[in-house]
């Protein structure tokens, strides 16, 4: 957590546990990147295959709750759109909301993002 | 680029020249997350000083073009909002968009963010 955040992150509450307890996050929090980071780690390694990987166009990200040290992280992920390209045949996008949630079942992350999806060949 | 990669989005056309030439990149691409985590990096360096840090809520992400081998980031914020919080009297959010560019003045990645701030002590 502070190797990532000192590289990317570099903010006192995600460095030092004295100036994180006297922070907003009252102990030391990871970068809301590194949840992200370890998120798409979760997501390449799990079940979700897709023809051509996992592209992001973008989307609607939401920190929750802090990672915290020691945390495990899963991911729940859920399809909510699968829409065809009107122009391209063998293209569209898939609209899935990955959930990030800790063990104690917090979600600590949510991100409903649209990928570039291919047909397969 | 490869070392995050392999860490975070161990994806193929983000981790070899080759596959990424068959891939819709045609080329070596950084993960977006990558691209996410420098434009944090140039953000806490950057000259948008707030009181408490800058502690994010979400936002809306969007990757437009991927960043290449050998790309300089830079970024441009913009305060779109400032909301004072009506039950917190030292506390509101502020609604910035962060649009990261590439050398060439390219977009590569827009990113439109609630953060959380303080009023000064």
């Amino acid at each position: 957590m502070k190797a990532f955040a000192a590289e990317f992150d570099p903010q006192r509450f995600h460095l030092s546990e004295e100036a994180a307890q006297q922070s907003i996050f009252k102990g030391l929090a990871a970068s809301g990147w590194h949840t992200a980071a370890a998120t798409m780690r979760l997501m390449v390694l799990g079940e979700l295959k897709l023809t051509g990987g996992l592209v992001g166009l973008g989307g609607e990200i939401e920190w929750l709750r802090p990672t915290r040290p020691g945390d495990t992280l899963r991911v729940e992920s859920e399809i909510l759109e699968i829409v065809p390209s009107r122009s391209k045949p063998d293209q569209g996008t898939v609209k899935v909301r990955i959930t990030t949630l800790n063990q104690r079942g917090e979600p600590v992350q949510v991100f409903t993002e649209k990928l570039l999806v291919f047909k397969r060949p």
